[in-house]
């Protein structure tokens, strides 16, 4: 059997009882390390699951996970994931490679805390959010700006909308790749602040009006944890924001946004006066 | 301090460990219970905490607080969800009632599976769905098909709508009421056949194409739990299905159904034949 075991979102007790059995028992352990990252590293999490942890990285899930799943159909192994195996489209991936597999691996999932719930901390109601939007680090000659499309869908519902940010780990040097070293990068996390930066970039480029230097935007930082850190103000207030280390996400607020999540969501706010201000002016009514 | 504890989904088994710790200190001990159940029954829950569970009704914690906060300014005291906090407003709510009190309660909350994210098991992407909506019990006089014209906006943008049933726990037997005594109703759950006949129903009224009988959806009963149940087909398929115990709720696909997701989703067709000809013709390409 594979088991693909949610972790949560910050450190290594935020395994359900289940999952940390099913771990403690497991033949092998793997750590999916490449789509997010726990707060706590690998030597804490074998210390505490009493196991070894294998770091599975993008090359190891996407183009040789027969490794991974060697001996599953007699053995059980452990597949970890940070938050919910289903936020992220690697456990369609390997679930599929299990049922394709001769004979199929049964598989079970054991979903968990996500970020994509986990931002109701903001005190935006989750039902009120659209489309999930990523944002990858630009650089001087691939600037993606297709969520502008996808954000600008959302706002025109009057919707949230949920940005996750791009993060970098284990990737090749180029320049080193091409005088024939394989070298990788220092690891990188996108910040709030960058996040709001690239969007008010793209929109002095597109001018629709979709994320302006006056919508009103939350950040977070390490949700879940007993750091963590929420920012709301405006995208302009937010691009100058220091929310400290990762991981970072955004929200672009909708204008369906109720007085109940107004008055939750100001108590994080930046310069209250100006968010207030902000929300009566443009936000009120307009759900 | 006032514990906010997601449990999960399915048994006493989904708490995270952080969660059971902070339980089995704690000094008092409630369970929220009228927004979604487990699969276990309060005795179980007792047991393998080894406390007494305080069970919240809905008066209880909109009208009564005050006996749930009580102490808690120098006591620890649990409030535990069902699924995740943040996937209902009472997390929000109570917050802010703790924020308000004199003193004010600190308060912390620890995030856990919702059916928002565990609806990804049927291999639709998180990342395509648009607002979620909520679908009542129909009676003779109150049919609010407000829902509709939010699954149109998210159908109009391609997007996916999940769709929450209701549940009826503990209300007040009316007839009963009007004779002087306190009696109330037996617990009802709504199950997927039930709200895809109601959404053909205000489909045969409104007439716009939103959810009408060839509409793809998939079903989904007691997720997180061994025995959950995944079903897809059209929605006049799922009007006549049977997915057993609940709980249930019910996906809507949108157009942008990628080919990676009907490549999952078709293994759970009542009629595979059936649904890869209504995706061939109606969705495929339409992303």
């Amino acid at each position: 059997m594979l088991y693909i075991i949610g972790l949560g979102l910050a450190d290594e007790r935020d395994v359900s009882v289940k999952g940390l059995e099913i771990i403690r028992k497991a033949s092998r352990v793997y750590l999916e390390a490449y789509t997010a990252v726990l707060l706590v590293n690998q030597q804490q999490l074998e210390a505490y699951y009493g196991r070894p942890v294998i770091i599975a990285d993008r090359e190891m899930v996407e183009s040789h996970s027969d490794s991974i799943l060697a001996s599953a159909d007699t053995h059980d192994i452990a597949f970890l994931v940070v938050g919910d195996p289903f936020s992220a489209t690697t456990h369609t991936d390997l679930a599929l490679r299990c049922r394709q597999h001769d004979p199929p691996i049964p598989t079970r999932t054991l979903p968990n805390a996500s970020i994509l719930t986990a931002v109701g901390a903001t005190g935006l109601s989750l039902y009120t959010f659209g489309q999930t939007v990523s944002m990858v680090f630009f650089t001087e000659s691939w600037r993606p700006a297709s969520f502008y499309d996808r954000v600008g869908e959302n706002a025109g519902l009057g919707l949230h909308t949920l940005v996750l940010l791009d993060i970098k780990v284990k990737e090749p040097d180029l320049e080193a790749m091409a005088r024939g070293r394989v070298v990788y990068e220092a690891p990188r996390f996108m910040s709030v602040a960058q996040c709001a930066g690239q969007m008010l970039e793209v929109e002095a480029e597109r001018g629709q009006g979709v994320c302006g230097r006056e919508r009103l935007a939350v950040g977070v930082a390490r949700l879940g944890s007993e750091d963590e850190r929420i920012v709301a103000g405006t995208l302009e207030e937010l691009a100058g924001a220091d929310l400290g280390p990762p991981l970072h996400s955004l929200v672009l607020c909708g204008k369906k946004m109720h007085e109940m999540e107004w008055e939750y969501v100001r108590e994080f706010a930046v310069d209250r006066e100006k968010f207030d201000r902000v929300w009566k002016a443009e936000y009120k009514g307009q759900g």
